[in-house]
């Protein structure tokens, strides 16, 4: 119940330097705003927790069944995507009081009921929430960077990062596991563990920083097909991509946009908002390549990695699919991560605005291979 | 000075009903944010006032000028126009200060500066208020007809309208004078004044109600191409429209949302929200057509007709075109209404959202033929 | 008879220079395949003629009727416009003893039934098919000018013309009548006569030429907004138009291509292939203006002017729309010219690729604002 | 040299049915026109072969260099994919000539020339060719199948299929190595052999019939989202599938288009144009999945699977990517492969129209997951 309290709060601190404007604005489809993550983490305990297990709980309104679910084909209808950030009403103030309302029926609830019946469903929706916290973040930094004003979420500077050696560990060949085991909380993604059959390889100790990549596009990167996938040569041509996301050159030197504002480039920053042809490009160009996520989970259990999971996530070189064995757990609950089990590639580790109870090396995030507002960066192998 | 004032505070008036997130709220690309029509108007007065005219004026914000610029390239640089819904800064509050700021500083100018050097263009800014003042109801009507709650912006339901009876007003043929003449304030495309044969004509006494648009659309008037021009017909199958905008028979009966919120269509009452192609398929299965908007004015001037000014703006055969011997004013000021004199229909007469001391015989506005946000209407000629 | 004959031969004339692969591409959705056109004038007449009017008429393919119907809603199914270079079956060679089919039947039925049962209509037929001669040969230059090979139609170089002295016709106000009257034959949208005032006016008896027109590219032209149209300047920033179309000066410089191949530009000859946004923005920036189309019609019959049916048709300042007591003749052959009353603007006299005996001052062409691949021009008025 | 004679001369026979006017179309993006295919797998002896080791070598057209390149980007410059149906020159006679032209060039060449010089890159052309040969009969059913008279490309109906047991052969656990090995000839796609981890599966004997899939279809499995993955069920509302491509119940039955016209689904034939997201919702609501592809080679090694390589390429549920330790081979002639390794399935085995010599256990066939153009086909695994 403490764990429920933080998580919940937290999510409110986390929107408290935003205006309601600010909360409502989708700066793209693939944006929430930010009074949607607020409202959708807080139907989840509504829609798994009190409708089926608190007896007489009234819904705060019925309505936001509809508004504010996601992807759960199996709980009923759902408001389009795309159109989230045109739901001026409920307000802010209306979500915020939603979250109130659901809160307190939890704390009912978990008073209640006995522990079996709830625990992990809360602790799934505290996990969720956490996801969503990071992704509040994200989002908020892709809608304030369409503001030609450059407001900053957070007003002080970056400190400069200090420059990292870089080492290759070696890793022997052999049969491995990996997978989740014991325990902890996991998402049925990360299970069952199984036997993987690596090749030696070697894992660079700490992700690429911003003057290595810097140095990529000075030797003409983003105009050398023969580095590229075609996909991706497609997208730097078509939309004219010379830099990562929130790189500007206007003034003459690279700066780049982040939650602090827009500040100058720190060549000894890891490089973040990459996509995975930007990662694969450039790791081609340095006579290397990404890890598959197999790799990377083996390494991080073998062996100490700098940046691991507080900095930026790491693109492997693997697709997004089913471990051997995968099923998905019954009912709607389980609906989420199964289904984009396609034409996405596996990250891992875990970013700056990942909540530090939320990150594990068996952690799979995944995205498409365009996407380049998560905080997304570098681990070279070979 | 009193008419700056009441025109700024009417505008004022028209947002109170709304929530800032109301206000923030793109809902497709034809259609601005309130607060950006709030801003808009306010930086008008900045740009064509104070900052030519008022000694020591400093400027609320000097990025205001970019954001709040709608098409005035002589000014300078523009906000593109399909992301105005992205700007969450300045806040609502913001833009209320804004326009306190400017206020105050028009009316220092106002006392201080001789009124032969600003006195026509606060008339002009203020006729742009109006002009502004029915694009925020006609765009939140929009806004909020794209919510699932329906919200209403005002609560009260509207009347049921009385019937009206149908009378055909003769003209003579003839040669006859349009555009605007005499001491009041019309804009640039309402000049020059100029000749224009007519052919005898009919016009009709009221506008087309609800009732008769139902039993075009009960003959399978959406449904019979011979009626319709051929790019309206591409329209109504690849959008497969069915009814007017804000029409919805989901109950099966047919309601409308208007800003009173959603109710059973009145029969009575004249159709709205029709495109140009729905106005002129109409008059075609009626046995009819659309007037010309020369035979409209001269019609406006002879003969007493209902619903001329203050229901819906009227769809008229006629493209928007320069006057013989149009030249638009000089400057940035003069560079609106020309730009656009092309692909648009003349609408003529004034809607139930015009300012009542807007409208004007020989007013002419103008939309693209697929329009259907605006309040529009149809009156027929034959 | 025998123009019947001469038409029909004239169109096959036409294609003698394609391959079949040439008759088979289309290259944009607005371009049919000269095949399709080879069909479809065989087509109006198997459907107007044969089919109600020759007893015992077999016609050719029954699928025919589909595939080679282009408007004609009244005639039943039409395969879709953009999908008609997807036909390879029936070949070039079906199509051709298809016309010889129809052309055989059409024999028969002028021999055997009363002519005042088809007189009239095998004249529109004719007429129809001159208008696709032209379309054959403005589509053709088009699907050449997508091959990187630069192959011409014909081969002969064209001759550099002479320079053309720029005189101004001065013209009278006055009520005037413009439309067709008279035996001859003409399009429906030409009629009624009827009166129209003009004021007094000037037009050049000349078109603009390639030399006047270069000035203009050479003064930043397509690079400055205050002169375009605001839709016509986001098509010219949107798709970068810098020149007519057709002009290329890769090899530094000016050359165009046409069906005579790809040539130097000759400053003395008139510009071609403008749309409407850049004739409106050229005479922006001349200091002169387009003439409507009763300016133009008046002052073709009144005055003699140069290149006024021989050289390109010239863009006027009228939106295409009916003229005062316009109706369309009963039927499916009265389908054509009304439905696309809207949105277009009606070009005046004739170019190099109209039949000679098709011209006529009372003709009424039409194309959309930004449509470049006919062979169009610039004449200007004041 | 007698192979690369037969399979030159194959090519040529499987378009010996087709019009000049069929082998321009190209019906889509992803769709070449077959005479793109005659030309290019020419142009990829001319420059791979001739231009760098046949002295003296004349090419039959330079510009031919730049229109059919597809993909080497370390050759030079292309014709863009999109509009390869528009290059009506050279035409199909003269690229037949093209043909013969490098024909005899590669007679002398191989004559002239040392074996070892040249020996495995003419394999290399003619494994490419076969590849075309594929593409050239799946490219022209769509083509042919976007024609309403349905032409088929061989008059013979298809036989009746008997009906196949399904039997599920069991596989054990354990480390199994896939990939090419030994002398003959492969891609490099297939390379290097290694090491993969199995647990145990079991494979389906035959592949999915029309009769299982309409079960399917009638079980309303285009309907349901639990079945799908999301991206899949985005396609599947926003394109209205409700069956496999070129199926078609206008009639009332289900019929599908082939290279031999449209003619009744057989129920007992393999289902055949189902795209992975189809497979993939298939194999879920029969309680089964697809196998990997390692699962796949393991298995066509290891035991008899009826429908191996001779009727429809297999989706798998591998995503494309490469082999532990792929190095692409240096030069031009490497870049095909490794460019597309993101954002694409395997499939596995061969289809009806793939050459005999050219399928092989190892063979690695990928293509996006919407696709349904290809011989695809599924076999379950669980």
């Amino acid at each position: 119940m403490e764990r429920f309290e933080l998580v919940r709060a937290r999510t409110l601190a986390l929107v408290a330097p935003l205006t309601a404007e600010d909360c409502q604005v989708q700066s793209m489809p693939d944006v929430s705003p930010a009074k949607w993550h607020l409202a959708h983490t807080t139907w989840f305990f509504e829609a798994f927790l009190l409708a089926p297990h608190l007896p007489g709980y009234e819904p705060c309104d019925p309505a936001y069944a509809v508004l504010f679910n996601s992807y759960y084909v199996g709980i009923g209808e759902r408001h389009p995507r795309g159109r989230r950030g045109l739901l001026s009403r409920p307000s802010l103030d209306d979500v915020i009081a939603y979250r109130a309302h659901v809160d307190a029926a939890m704390n009912r609830l978990m008073r209640m009921v006995d522990p079996a019946r709830w625990f992990s469903l809360v602790e799934l929706g505290c996990q969720h929430e956490q996801q969503h916290q990071e992704l509040i973040l994200m989002d908020i930094q892709h809608v304030l960077s369409c503001n030609p004003l450059h407001p900053a979420y957070a007003a002080q500077a970056p400190a400069q990062s200090a420059q990292l050696p870089l080492a290759w560990h070696e890793m022997p060949s052999g049969l491995y596991e990996i997978g989740h085991h014991g325990a902890g909380f996991c998402f049925d993604n990360e299970q069952p563990r199984h036997h993987v059959w690596l090749d030696s390889f070697a894992i660079a100790s700490r992700l690429v920083t911003n003057g290595e990549y810097a140095s990529f596009m000075a030797d003409t990167g983003y105009a050398r097909p023969d580095l590229w996938l075609s996909e991706g040569w497609d997208i730097v041509t078509g939309d004219q991509w010379r830099a990562p996301l929130y790189w500007d050159d206007a003034t003459g030197a690279w700066s780049r946009f982040s939650l602090n504002g827009r500040h100058p480039v720190d060549p000894n920053a890891p490089v973040l908002h990459v996509s995975y042809f930007e990662a694969d490009a450039y790791a081609r160009w340095a006579g290397a390549r990404l890890p598959t996520e197999a790799e990377w989970e083996v390494a991080a259990h073998a062996t100490p990695l700098a940046q691991l999971a507080d900095t930026a996530w790491q693109w492997t070189a693997s697709a997004y699919h089913p471990y051997p064995g995968f099923t998905p757990p019954p009912g709607a609950v389980g609906e989420y991560n199964g289904k984009f089990m396609v034409n996405q590639m596996v990250l891992r580790g875990g970013s700056q605005a990942t909540p530090p109870s939320h990150a594990r090396p068996t952690y799979r995030n995944f995205f498409p291979t365009s996407a380049r507002w998560p905080f997304t960066g570098i681990r070279l192998a070979r």
